[in-house]
């Protein structure tokens, strides 16, 4: 089964909008064990796409973009001229596109309806996020997929109709299951050395790649549908029996996402005082929908004056070890819970960069303080980056370990 | 004058990586008055590299990726086997591994020498970021250009090598110019309606984009290179004669920059308190190198009880109007001026969403109040978005706010 993708838009020649649909559509087929053999890149232009379709080679061609109602969306109309077809309406589509004219009070035009469109003969995928519907026609052996450019169309038209449509015409019947796991608090070879030994199997595969986010291990499988999904959650089991102190999600999940689960659940409150990541966490622990559930008080120190006046640290404290120490981080996690009845109070205070590192003191040098029920403990860091990726880095950090903390306490006892 | 591009990588096509270098190789070429065809991607695979290099068509075919030491590094080799050329060692290159390899100590294999090999009869390119050298050869009066696959080998080979080279050898009389303007605080159509009749023209050509930081109009001049520019640069002053007010910054400039260079200037200094925005705007703002010359203190008070404790918000105004209102807003405002002398400081309360709109308070309703040396002005606001788009549209409103006040006043008198 091989294939071969044409995308049309003279917007993605001239580097205006970078292809992401490509990258999507690679890992789709590769899903289902179709082959990309290539992958070709044309303008809005009738010759330029009619000589693609010529030069193209596979048992299915996917084209992508060009089926809008302005003059410049000429797909469907060099794929017919190739193939010597007709265009019909889909009726579907075309009531469809009337309704939304109507109810919106937009008038009705040719071009409006151009959209509605199909090669005679054509399997239709609706379209629910759009109006331009999918179609697949198929002729001398070689199948012809016409699909709409903007991602929320395409996308879920992917992965609801012409999946499993391809994997029944075609009886796909090896196809591959990805699963991926998140890990942070560890090194990709520290992760990697436990375990080396199922690392070196070909199927399923592990592949390791370090992200923002931490290390992550991919693990893939082929075979049978059911098959592939066994073969790697198996897989998956042992990896987490060994990593899974360091594992914090899977797949699409954010950390502050099951940090917010999980203090939704055991119905701990959060306050933070922040030095260097300058309100970076309280912004994330907050992205979460529901946050006021949990999130308490927000304070950013950023100068000494301000951890004098807000938290209480004294001058002696910021004289004496700096506002980059262990003590300050201590005396800020003091301050911030003698003022909040929340049960975790967090404190961060390092050096974000680019300048005002030193020798012993270097950028990236962060101190971070989490009190837990009372109990308080301060963790010295060096992380390498950008300033903002630091400022990131820090983050993660602070919410790995808050996940791990909570998880493990959540096992003694209640909320204190 | 036509271009054709070839990428080669297996993880192109399986989707796993982005093909970036596309996009910025679109533009490169624009710029410099070069069509691009047709962009064609294929695996790391000897084969199909052969069949793009038959199929291609254009007066330079520029190819990307594979020059590496791996095997499946195949590109140089397709390529001197399609046209029957011999590889020879490029000398400067070759003597560049080779110091590598010795002053880091690791043993020069016979692939790490390959990578110094170019086709014969090349102009080379060094590559001042890696191993791999450029070339161009031509045959047949068509211009085979290979290049390194990393963006940082890569980018500059292009900006500082082959760019210069091309212009010369083609006698590339004209070229494409461009530069951006970046509005915030008017709408794309209001924006167009003020420049309706530059809009028409042809050359230069002004093309307007809606971002997640505002309306962008992209001005785009042909001609030789002064005159493009010339061109380009005259349009741009018209454009902010209308427009100007409106205006935050050109081409890569952000937002925070230029609020944080304009603080510095003046000497003011910040205070934030933030609900619905959850820490981002303190955030965004010491997201800026040096941020701790205005940065004094930002407060989260995503709590009713912290609004009051922290902020000293009245549970009467609470009560009466309500979290998100003009009023909440206002005394936040009240309450962090005197507990801070920041001259400026900035309140934002509002409902980020998915949830907890009602008619009368929808999701993206946000007051945001500013205090500038003592005068007080709240402002409401509608947003439309996602609960993390609306949280960075009220940061950018607020930002930009800032930025034209502060510009004002900078005319009329001192700091407060």
């Amino acid at each position: 089964m091989k294939c071969q993708m044409i995308f049309t838009g003279t917007e993605l020649i001239l580097g205006e909008s970078l292809n992401t649909n490509s990258a999507y559509l690679g890992q789709f087929f590769s899903r289902y064990g179709i082959n990309i053999d290539k992958v070709v890149t044309v303008g809005d232009n009738r010759v330029a796409i009619l000589k693609a379709l010529q030069e193209a080679d596979g048992d299915i061609i996917f084209i992508n973009g060009g089926l809008g109602p302005t003059e410049d969306d000429l797909t469907r109309e060099a794929l017919v001229e190739y193939l010597g077809l007709e265009e019909v309406p889909d009726e579907k589509s075309m009531e469809q596109i009337k309704e939304y004219h109507q109810s919106n009070e937009i008038p009705l035009l040719k071009s409006s309806l151009k959209v509605g469109l199909v090669p005679k003969g054509s399997v239709v995928f609706e379209n629910k996020h759009g109006s331009a519907p999918g179609s697949l026609v198929v002729k001398d052996d070689v199948s012809y997929i016409l699909t709409p450019g903007p991602p929320r169309e395409l996308f879920p038209m992917l992965e609801n109709m012409i999946g499993p449509y391809l994997q029944q015409k075609f009886s796909l019947d090896e196809v591959i299951y990805s699963s991926t796991i998140k890990l942070l608090g560890i090194g990709e070879s520290q992760a990697e050395e436990k375990i080396r030994d199922l690392i070196k199997g070909t199927n399923p595969t592990i592949a390791p790649t370090v992200k923002q986010d931490g290390v992550h291990f991919r693990i893939t499988g082929k075979g049978s549908l059911g098959e592939a999904e066994t073969l790697v959650e198996n897989l998956k089991k042992e990896l987490l029996k060994r990593l899974g102190e360091y594992v914090y999600g899977e797949n699409e999940e954010l950390l502050e996402e099951k940090v917010a689960e999980l203090l939704k659940k055991t119905g701990h409150q959060v306050a933070t005082a922040e030095s260097c990541t300058g309100g970076l966490l309280a912004s994330t622990l907050t992205d979460v929908p529901g946050s006021s559930e949990y999130f308490k008080l927000g304070i950013v120190t950023y100068s000494n004056e301000a951890k004098m006046t807000e938290l209480g640290v004294s001058q002696e404290i910021l004289e004496q070890h700096g506002a980059v120490s262990e003590e300050t981080a201590l005396a800020m996690l003091e301050g911030l819970a003698s003022k909040t009845d929340a049960s975790i109070v967090i404190s961060v205070t390092g050096i974000a960069g680019p300048s005002g590192g030193s020798r012993e003191k270097p950028v990236g040098l962060v101190f971070t303080g989490v009190g837990y029920c009372g109990k308080f403990m301060v963790e010295k860091n060096i992380f390498k980056g950008t300033r903002k990726e630091i400022k990131r880095m820090v983050v993660q950090n602070i919410l790995f370990r808050l996940l791990k903390q909570i998880e493990k306490e959540e096992k003694c006892n209640d909320v204190c």
